[in-house]
């Protein structure tokens, strides 16, 4: 949870480059739902489906999109006057803006909490927040305005950035590399060691997992998510990219920038996404695979390894193009009626037979 | 693990309104399984395939249905004889209340580890236990009886009801709310911010995540299960709902009572499951689906966003129902005998042509 | 990440009982990738679509196959001759066997932080690292050699064997037992309750998780992976089994040795798993299987409760062997053809009639 500020509706809508409708001297102090806003509260309608719910909003300030005022009739246009609005070409977008200037991150003032155990030779600058029970090894780095939740387990010779939030029991094993204004949910873990052994008679050697991990600028991972040190190399995910709770990253995957990952996905080791690709919840991924930009996968789908992904959008075990899979799945539904008609052809062929030697 | 305590066979039978046969003055003292139960141990036998093992188990008690005496010819009745046996209708359900009996969960004194990290603020119950390493934020309350085991963090203005277990590692973000009676398991995580973004040009922008997390009474949550904040409004899980293991429960979800989920399930946003819904293990939720009351949903099934599911049993991906996904697969399964009746059906046209010519 | 020490090139020959081509006196500190090794690295080729660019590596030192040298051309195979060459039969495992000795696990001196809890009646043999923020409960035993890092949490009565590594956050409920050599990662949870409940009119009671896990010497298990403790007995994973992240081991599972899961796997209750077999990633078990010796099971399969599964390769949802599952495939991708064809038929069945009629 962010803390808040008010700000009056003016300002919000310079803030996003809109139109104002209206008051822009009333204050605003938080974000709502069209449903549950009221006085001092700002909503967004972009989908004309909500416009009828938009104009009975009792909120403060509606954001709109530019046809919204001009979509209703004479009293209903009226009544939507009642909230101020501001009107912008992505209302949603404009939204997630207006949020974010008004609930701001939960800042905390620097400060280390007495019983956090930090070594000697760590480098923390000293704006950084540090709260209770953490742990940051020989030769770490923070970097100015970071937060450092409870519980927080920081290995040996880790480079933290600016402005990060790391939630509280999120893990970062030795030699990591994390940029600036990183977020990382509870729990998080980054670097254990990947998946690789060789077998022999005996039984399974570990192959080395020497390598590092490396979280560039921007990036969120969710809670629980996994991202496992390189083999040899590095692991990296790669500037702006999001992923959600309870995700694999195997080692040595590379991940572009401005990706998007939902939960529960895994990636095998040595995985190649590239930027802006998207990937549904559930997904598995073989090895060696590589998703070119463009490419957009659908949740529950499965990968086999190596394989190249095209851009387009993919569905299914083993993947397919959308529309193949949604033909497959047509065919499916009538192999009943296929049955019939081969049982029908060979009752034709009979009594054509019949007739034939009659 | 919880603690042990020693009944009579007598008290043990009125505890679950059973008829008791034999010896009631037998102390009991632990549950076992039928094969290696021995003295001062309970059993059960529930299954009439396990009868047999039932008549040669060393249990000191066993409960058992009420047909189960009546079952066995002349010698075997006799030797059934030496447990003394406990009558009931459902012996499962009833085992499972004497095991409550003689095992109560662990209690701990109330205590305050002093390695805790409590804010003044904070209104702890006096009778509450805290382990080593805890951290509870500014405004935050625990009812009475209360357990928070080694290394838990709880955010601010958190509210836990009464006579819960946080086990170890749980993480409690800012504002989420839970009942009386609720088992954390170690590493629950709940209220980390949903997965919403808004994209333009530049990237991906953070939907506001603002909301909250209710878990009512006596819901019991499996080690690692995320449980995200609403991004506006709530996300609820219902009271006495069951969730297993690594479980992913997105933002906004609405999820009734006695609901069951088995593990490494994943629920996109704003799903509603109603009361007394059962679902499997790894099945995957698009956004916005409505699950109604009396769905049984199979392991490993996949739900459209969208998706209204009625009552009955579901199965595959994406769902259908459970008679249609068998009868696709026998269909499926003919798929090769079809090819060959198809080429039998086109050789005998030709012939049938060939003599026609003739 | 583990410590480097430098060896000899005729040392490590001879530690992995290969033949050495070139100087053997030449120090090696670290192993590398072929493309990226230098002085002072040893890197390794074992597949020929490799060895063209195991010619051109500028590794100090490479280990080869045996054929390695004679695939080579002339002039190759004269530049092949400036790394000094290792030959041996299984290259991979060598290289493997030549990292564990140039990195050997990081040793911590022996050490117990301050800030770490630990019961008095708990048993920590002198050799043993604990780090920071570290919980251990009443009557629990550590072994010798053993690594304890920070923000771990043991219960009470736990046995942990020697030369053990606990990652940060690993909690281990009470009464579970870990053998020798066990390395658990981050987040690693042994010992939570079980999923089982009985249910009657009012809701679920909980069915007794009264037993215990057993994790046995040389197995390694990912991070934020659950192994839950037992109704009654045992939950038990055999020896030198690996398991990578985010994998669910449901109540008295019985896993046997050297048995490898890939992440994200979902084994319900009463899974018995034979030695050696090998599973995927994303798989899921219906309870009470036996997968025997043998058997390999593809990534996202999921098999049916109650299943026996064979030695042999299994995939698909529910599981099939490799080959007919790749057959149905084969013949699904022919169901468009299939149509056409009884289209055809039908109407080459039509034109006969008419003819006849004619």
């Amino acid at each position: 949870m962010s803390e808040t500020k008010s700000l009056t509706i003016s300002e919000l809508a310079e803030h996003v480059a809109g139109s104002l409708v209206g008051d822009g001297n009333i204050r605003i102090e938080r974000v709502a739902n069209l449903d549950s806003a009221g006085a001092g509260d700002i909503a967004y309608v972009e989908d004309e489906k909500f416009f009828e719910a938009g104009r009975s909003s009792r909120a403060a300030c509606l954001i709109v999109p530019k046809d919204f005022l001009s979509s209703g009739n004479g009293p209903a246009t009226e009544q939507a006057l009642e909230p101020a609005l501001i009107e912008v070409s992505k209302p949603k977008l404009a939204f997630a803006l207006v949020a974010g200037l008004l609930h701001p991150q939960k800042r905390r003032e620097p400060f280390v909490h007495p019983s956090a155990v930090i070594a000697e030779s760590a480098d923390i600058d000293l704006t950084v927040f540090i709260g209770p029970h953490v742990a940051i090894g020989e030769g770490t780095r923070i970097g100015s305005g970071t937060r450092i939740e409870a519980g927080v387990v920081i290995g040996d010779h880790v480079t933290v950035g600016r402005d990060c939030v790391l939630h509280p029991g999120v893990i970062l094993y030795d030699d990591v590399t994390i940029g600036d204004r990183v977020i990382l949910h509870a729990g998080v873990c980054i670097g254990a060691d990947g998946f690789g052994y060789v077998r022999d008679d005996t039984g399974y050697h570990k192959f080395p997992q020497r390598g590092t991990v490396v979280i560039e600028d921007d990036v969120e991972l969710g809670a629980h998510t996994c991202v496992d040190r390189a083999a040899l190399g590095q692991t990296r995910i790669g500037r702006g990219t999001k992923i959600d709770n309870l995700v694999h990253v195997g080692h040595n995957c590379d991940i572009g920038a401005r990706v998007v990952i939902a939960a529960q996905t895994g990636i095998s080791g040595s995985v190649i996404i590239e930027d802006d690709v998207v990937i549904g919840g559930q997904v598995g991924f073989g090895d060696h695979i590589r998703v070119q930009s463009g490419a957009v996968i659908g949740s529950k789908a499965g990968i086999l390894p190596g394989k190249i992904v095209r851009p387009g959008v993919w569905w299914g075990i083993p993947i397919q193009p959308l529309d193949e899979y949604k033909r497959l799945n047509a065919h499916l539904g009538r192999l009943p009626q296929m049955r019939e008609e081969i049982k029908e052809l060979r009752r034709q062929l009979e009594e054509l037979k019949k007739s034939q030697s009659d």
